[in-house]
């Protein structure tokens, strides 16, 4: 039988997963049910769901979750989060109530400018391209007012066009560089929108247009959080806990196979709020991450000091949030998440967003340099262990007791519920 | 009223959402109802998803889709996606129809070595660091038998264990750098409870550890998939659209502003097929942006040639991912996904992801060259703003009509569906 299908997208969604199962999950037969078992009762918010990308056959769940107790600028916040790794709620919780008893978190947005470029190919002469920039440039901003108008009555719109030189990088190649304040949007559409409405004035014989796209890279776009405490205030045995953390925060500083797993762990905290808030977690990954090359070698988005006895740890990362716009009013969960933020700005959703993160690397560094990070992380793995072998709520009870001080992995979860079960049947 | 809250992990989760809606909901009377719409009807499958983290309030959806009609090395795939933003399924769909007429993708996996290291500092001597490094790593093998037991019967577990001497980066710093083949499993857990039994083994009078933790760079576990074609295979006017793809992708190589939204594009295909089989996709952005700046400069992860009229296409990406382990067979669609990509290994799966991520990439070099972005995406995108505005069917056509060839922004739908329906009653 043939695997693939011609006008696929022109089918119903109760076809396309007719035809899926027929076709790649004939050995399932309840395949079709357990994809409907997924459907919300309620059709017409079913169908709002099935509209948001294409080909939708259900919903994918995300464990939405909330992590209390995080003081923000003197302000108390409760930060939902979407995401499928357990520890993260719990250590978010942890860290927000640790910091909420010594001053809470600090946070300032330092910049919000975005960018996007018209990036094209030029043969002549360079003197003859800036005149011809210079002279349509008013006609350039004259061409996306209609695209502008709204976001100019909220302050926003484009703050600049540039034009550069790239040939040092490659032959022929220039670029339209485009500055963006686009408020409480992430931007995108609008920033995409405007670029190709620039590059169709700009367009000219010998001008050979090769795209038009926002860019990823923000590094204009940025917010710094950060914690702070007398090395006492730290709890029991300070001063090693502090010490050891800081050569932490230093390792990762300088070496790169531990920045990337430090730079990740920060983005677990993130991520979640991105995708509980309807953002773009891709577009948040791909600017931090490169933010985190930008001198050249890979290091890490937090830092740490110890100076006059206060120990200090902060996070500058850029962020590319919407707070209207995409899917953030048209998601309720998402609409939600966005109310119990108490309906922030992008701005400060910025800083809240920063926060989770710089929290999410506190209690991982905390984790790593005093019990390590199995103890807590196998613990709330292993439950989820225990369901994937059925195990019965007692012998959960049980097989959890019995952990609790010893490593534990997949295989050694499977025998001791087997040896459990051995046992009760020979009592 | 406080906004804080003591004991809340310890709470049920009706108390939990009470508490919420009490605290920073009382505004919206319909919030606790709303979360609780998404939960789903059978407790027992509800249960489970709940437990996979802490504080669990409820489903967050992501839309589940699926892209048909991928050949990867000459066998048929229908490619699972969990994802949020519009176009991305869209976009699959259209570029595996395209090359399942050229040949399709071809794959391999280049490497699957995954590394972990145990942080610590020495201030002695190091010719006696590394004497006691030899004297001990067989024991530091035997530490971890127990751990790696079934991973050695799968053909798996510690490749090798080295000892790295950092202090050129910082004073005192040194490393054990353990490689690891963790065959269809992610290994996060495992690598973590090997490096924590080499830890305590290693520990000692003056070694110092700071923390043992696996990476998440893994330039070392690597696949490539690529695409080919004569280039008038590839459709009208194919020699353009050639040189012009090939322009934006040599952008992309030198560019940082534009490599890093051409790798968020990428990313958009493979977090949607990592998310859908129950993986990790913050550590997979986490290797994939890192191994971006690896020479030091943050460039495209897919590159394009046109070499005696051949047009080539390819991804040299690393990806950590597992089919057994994690959420992969305990999140019952994540199973699922697994199922349909017919219950790869985890090697097959690392190239059904690449594939995603290379087919995406194209899609949008495509469209950016060609039509430019805006057009498809804001025809997708136009739906969910007519839903947001609470369009009828009857509008939502006659406007996605009128819009099918001019620019399109949030004012502009909103402006339309105004006048639309003003001249609906005049009429």
């Amino acid at each position: 039988m043939t695997k693939t299908v011609v006008g696929f997208s022109k089918l119903t969604k109760e076809e396309k997963i007719k035809w899926l199962a027929k076709t790649y999950l004939s050995d399932n037969k309840t395949a079709a049910a357990t994809i409907k078992k997924y459907w919300n009762d309620d059709d017409e918010l079913q169908q709002l769901h099935d509209e948001f990308i294409e080909n939708t056959i259900s919903n994918f769940y995300l464990p939405y979750a909330i992590a209390p107790n995080f003081i923000i600028n003197k302000k108390p916040y409760t930060i939902p989060m979407a995401i499928e790794e357990s520890s993260v709620v719990a250590a978010s919780s942890l860290t927000a109530k640790f910091w909420s008893g010594r001053g809470g978190f600090k946070t300032e947005v330092i910049s919000t400018i975005k960018t996007g470029q018209v990036h094209f190919m030029f043969e002549g002469d360079f003197d003859q391209l800036q005149d011809y920039f210079n002279s349509i440039k008013p006609a350039l901003f004259e061409s996306t007012e209609l695209i502008t108008k709204n976001m100019r009555k909220r302050g926003g719109g484009i703050l600049e066009i540039e034009l550069k030189n790239k040939t040092d990088k490659l032959k022929d190649y220039y670029q339209l560089h485009v500055s963006f304040e686009t408020k409480d949007s992430m931007g995108a559409n609008f920033i995409n929108s405007c670029l190709e409405a620039i590059a169709k004035t700009f367009r000219k014989e010998k001008i050979d247009i090769v795209m038009s796209i926002l860019s990823n890279y923000i590094p204009e776009c940025l917010v710094r959080a950060e914690v702070s405490c007398k090395i006492d205030e730290l709890g029991d045995d300070a001063e090693t806990f502090a010490k050891k953390f800081y050569q932490a925060a230093q390792i990762a500083e300088v070496e790169k196979y531990r920045a990337v797993t430090h730079n990740k762990g920060i983005m677990n905290g993130i991520d979640a709020v991105v995708i509980a808030t309807g953002n773009d977690f891709r577009a948040v990954g791909a600017g931090a991450h490169a933010y985190a090359a930008k001198d050249g070698q890979y290091r890490s988005l937090s830092h740490c000091s110890i100076d006059d006895g206060i120990f200090k740890f902060w996070i500058e990362i850029p962020l590319a949030l919407g707070t209207v716009g995409g899917l953030t009013k048209l998601h309720p969960l998402a609409k939600l998440s966005l109310e119990i933020l108490q309906k922030p700005t992008a701005k400060e959703l910025m800083q809240i967003v920063a926060t989770a993160g710089l929290a999410q690397n506190f209690a991982a560094l905390k984790a790593l340099t005093t019990t390590g990070i199995q103890h807590g992380h196998m613990k709330m793995h292993l439950q989820n262990m225990l369901n994937q072998l059925g195990a019965t709520q007692a012998e959960k009870i049980e097989l959890i007791n019995y952990f609790d001080d010893k490593q534990v992995s997949f295989s050694m979860a499977s025998e001791a519920l087997e040896k459990l079960r051995v046992t009760k049947q020979l009592e």
